[in-house]
């Protein structure tokens, strides 16, 4: 800016106008009292990405540390850098490839079953509807500290077993659909002051456990996984059964899955096969 | 953990598992050689997102610092923290509401049509498909340095005028969609050696302006407005036009909108206006 030099041992901070604790980014409104006291300044201030000269010992207790000992494969392979890729799922695939995997890893819903059933994590319910068909429990996510609304995180679990994900819905899952979008709403409204406008409201696919859930996250929090490769709001998710009843049994569904994922090498295992046939 | 003190002084790096500049984390993994030289500890390092003491002078050259001034109220607004709407948009409030601000605000599209008709940023083209009707022009966004993969980001912008965003999209459009996937897809690859199965493609709802246009990004790169409650992958809207040629005159589809947006008080003030008619 023509050769300006800001000298910020002159700033005087009128206010902060935002803060990203993801990024760990302020701007802040102030005057440089050297140059005017008319003009407004914004000072955008963003912590550095880590060097190799951050990684001496003396710097990690300037940064929140967290330690895991003693680490496993699985620990190393969790915080590793790794390849992810996007596939498109047909129904055809669907069948073939993703519902055998689900199948042959037998993933327990124990722990599930122990929230429906009130022997675990009973004094965590928000809301709790008991219909068999259309009922749900309402609880804070693990990841929420159940305070700060502004990172707020609460999870639907459906009482009725069976359904996996989003393509097992059909129309006949509409009233249960629509009582999670209602009641959920409601419940968060009343115990936490945030309404609707302000919920993003949505599934995942692939989910983290194959037993129908939905996420209700505040609109501005950057909650993992939120992208559009992998969540689906429930607004769309019931339009889209509203469309057509059987949408999710037709649809090509797109997701992500890790390179060391046994999905990725049957998908492309199975494109590989595709390819032959033609 | 067991209560084991945790001394960095004795902490031996092997290697950084990971690395991620925008939220400023590292994991690290290595022994802490006064317990073990053969159980593996992974380290996570991330930076603490500012405080009220980082904002003397003094921190303000440890980190990365921008400063626009004079600032405006322009300024001000863009940098303040915002509230944001999350709203449901049926095909009624699109025509009523989204369509007439649309209209009225009457956005201009001189600069693109400048760079459809090479009068600007001819040197900037990836790739070219001159078709009045299927065509497009590939370049990097402005927001990438064209350089690494890593953040990869560029725009297909069609050559067809008059296709406003997602809502005009019907079964005509397909083979445009379709062009659009193939050689975007191939030209990227080619250039960049990115392939399919690492790149996000994807259109906004709302978009920043209306005139058609796909974005290209890198996977893994947490690209501005990824989110589900703004964008939509490309080969989920060629699979929604295949099942139903109307989909986009029909579905409901969600957006966020900014509380000092005037389309906000269009959409409560419409809302309003609906339970009156009930």
């Amino acid at each position: 800016h023509q050769g300006i030099t800001f000298n910020f041992s002159h700033f005087r901070l009128e206010r902060i106008l935002n803060s990203n604790t993801s990024t760990k980014l302020v701007s802040l409104l102030g005057h440089f009292t050297d140059l005017s006291e008319e003009k407004w300044a914004v000072v955008i201030l963003e912590k550095k990405p880590f060097t190799e000269d951050d990684l001496t010992s003396k710097g990690l207790f300037s940064v929140k540390t967290t330690v895991i000992y003693p680490a496993t494969q699985k620990h190393i392979d969790k915080y590793s850098k790794q390849e992810v890729h996007i596939v498109q799922e047909t129904q055809e695939l669907y069948q073939e490839v993703t519902l055998k995997h689900i199948e042959r890893e037998q993933f327990s819903l124990e722990w599930l079953y122990n929230i429906l059933e009130h022997k675990k994590e009973k004094e965590r319910i928000i809301f709790e509807d008991p219909c068999e068909e259309t009922g749900f429990i309402l609880l804070p996510d693990l990841k929420w500290d159940n305070k700060n609304p502004e990172t707020l995180y609460c999870l639907a679990l459906v009482r009725k077993h069976g359904i996996k994900s989003l393509r097992d819905l059909n129309s006949n899952h509409l009233p249960l659909l629509r009582n999670i979008l209602t009641k959920g709403v409601a419940a968060i409204e009343e115990k936490y002051a945030v309404g609707r406008s302000q919920l993003r409201i949505y599934l995942h696919y692939q989910p983290s456990f194959y037993h129908l859930h939905v996420h209700f996250t505040y609109l501005k929090h950057d909650a993992p996984g939120i992208y559009c490769e992998k969540s689906h709001l429930l607004d769309t998710v019931i339009s889209n059964i509203e469309l057509m009843p059987d949408y999710y049994q037709r649809a090509t569904l797109s997701f992500v899955v890790r390179e060391n994922d046994r999905l990725w090498d049957d998908f492309r295992g199975d494109s590989r096969k595709a390819i032959k046939h033609d």
